[in-house]
């Protein structure tokens, strides 16, 4: 019989699930992470992992565990998860590992962060490969960042990543950490909308929430903004500006304290802009370099949207 | 015969010596910086030395070997210092070790970078030695750092640490490196010189000269900045406030991203300012954190003035 492992990963916009077996990605689904409450999302991150399954034309009897990569505080040991202020009622405790198990009739189920996964998929699986000293920066609702030190995923005192929240503009924006001027508040893309809105109000024209309702979604999505940035639109163009410009200081300031080989650019809407926003984050980031002439690659991720699921699958490959 | 080792730590405003013997410091001298050349600066690391042997009341035969902790780019293997910007003639290419060398009859000399040898001197016998993941930030005519990562250096490729010119205000005061808001242009001694001078010019009101001649200085130390601080001098007191502010974000940032159990303020101002100075960049440093609850311990040296010198010998005696 087929042994296979499902992947999940869990963001504010959407839910990822890929079923890999020998290493081989062979079914994988994307459901929308609903906006509603935390039994919803759960839910739904079931269902993901069974549209995955069908998508493989496996039974859920062939799975010999599941990974689930997560944002927030994730307790490693009784798969609880909280304090995840981009996940509709994940700011409180959440026993996502027991709850997914028991809708699989007890598989076991692994649940880690979500940064960390994404981080350790480039890194086995994906543009990470040639490097032993990178950080991952993953752009999406949030921005969360993972760095490999010497080979080895970088815990600290097991928070460590949090780029999205290093100040690129004391006194600038607030974010949703209610602090002032985090990377996260300009490159975060409920931020985005968020400002955009305000900017709305205050009388400046823009089409991106047109194009939002066009496009049938309740929430400016990384598509959304890709095509108000193709159809020219000049809010989501400043917007947008101001991002890059965001992480051309948070990446620089990374690059002069660690100097690394490479930054790895990923998230839902990295990934989306694609290799023209990476280019245009590398020119911000050289500008603020110590050595410019040393700086470090500068690379769109590999696995694209499924950093994070497959590399839910490496985190369970690596456990003892 | 006693075997001992020289520790010299080369500073833009000052050359501190020591000679360890068995583990202790017995002997030790300290020289101001000559503002001239790179020959005059070379022949007064000579003097320093000899100075420490004279207190230490040892001949230049005892000495085993000579470490020299050096701003700037160290060339390791040769002994060549150069990018040196806060030294006289030292931006060019100088053959410290070399010339070194050749004064104490070819004892060998080892040349590393400065703020490394003060880490490690931290990390071995100083204020680091309860920890495996550290940040020390030395704060004197500029601002260097180190990074101890799981009990190791962190070298990167070669060129971590540089935390001083990590940007914690876009667009803000002009560097001595010519870019806008890195942490140095803030809190290095010598752009706190450089602005007050400036503000002079335009009419604001300071004794900080005047405390500087009435010491015999030609340039603003750090017991100058610190007496002039004790007399309430309003804009010492606007300088110094900016430099903890700006410390604030450049380290909540670095504990963000790397999850430390702590960090250590030192350099020449660090150590002068003292324990009031350190607890006021640990405050300013708090309002950043993602996790403030979880915030790093904030220490002063242990070393203090000697932590580079003491360093730069521990460096010999990691030597294989």
């Amino acid at each position: 019989m087929t042994q296979a492992v499902a992947g999940v990963d869990l963001g504010g916009t959407k839910i990822q699930a890929v079923i890999v077996s020998a290493g081989v990605v062979v079914g994988q689904s994307r459901h929308l992470t609903p906006n509603t409450n935390a039994t919803d999302v759960v839910a739904e991150i079931v269902a993901s992992i069974r549209s995955a399954l069908d998508d493989a034309g496996l039974a859920p009897s062939s799975l010999s565990a599941i990974a689930v990569g997560s944002p927030g505080s994730v307790d490693v040991e009784t798969g609880h998860v909280s304090s995840a202020r981009n996940v509709p009622g994940f700011m409180e405790v959440v026993a996502l590992g027991p709850t997914v198990s028991a809708a699989f009739g007890g598989t076991r189920v692994l649940v880690d962060n979500d940064v960390r996964a994404a981080v350790m998929g480039e890194f086995r699986q994906g543009a990470g490969r040639p490097y032993r000293n990178f950080l991952g920066v993953f752009v999406g609702t949030g921005v969360g960042g993972g760095l490999i030190l010497q080979g080895e995923l970088h815990h600290g005192g097991g928070n460590a990543g949090e780029i999205g929240h290093t100040t690129v503009k004391p006194g600038g924006r607030r974010c949703g950490c209610l602090r002032l001027g985090c990377l996260e508040a300009y490159a975060g893309r409920q931020s985005i909308e968020q400002t955009a809105r305000v900017r709305v109000e205050k009388g400046q024209k823009t089409k991106l929430f047109e194009i939002m309702d066009r496009k049938g979604r309740d929430r400016v999505t990384s598509s959304v903004i890709a095509d108000a940035l193709e159809q020219g639109d000049r809010l989501t163009i400043e917007l947008v500006d101001e991002a890059v410009e965001a992480l051309g200081v948070a990446l620089a300031n990374a690059q002069n304290l660690l100097d690394l080989e490479a930054i790895i650019v990923g998230g839902g809407l990295g990934d989306r802009l694609g290799q023209p926003f990476v280019r245009r984050v590398e020119r911000a980031m050289a500008t603020n370099l110590r050595f410019p002439e040393r700086a470090p690659a500068v690379l769109g991720t590999e696995l694209g949207d499924l950093s994070g699921a497959v590399g839910a699958t490496v985190l369970v490959e690596d456990e003892p």
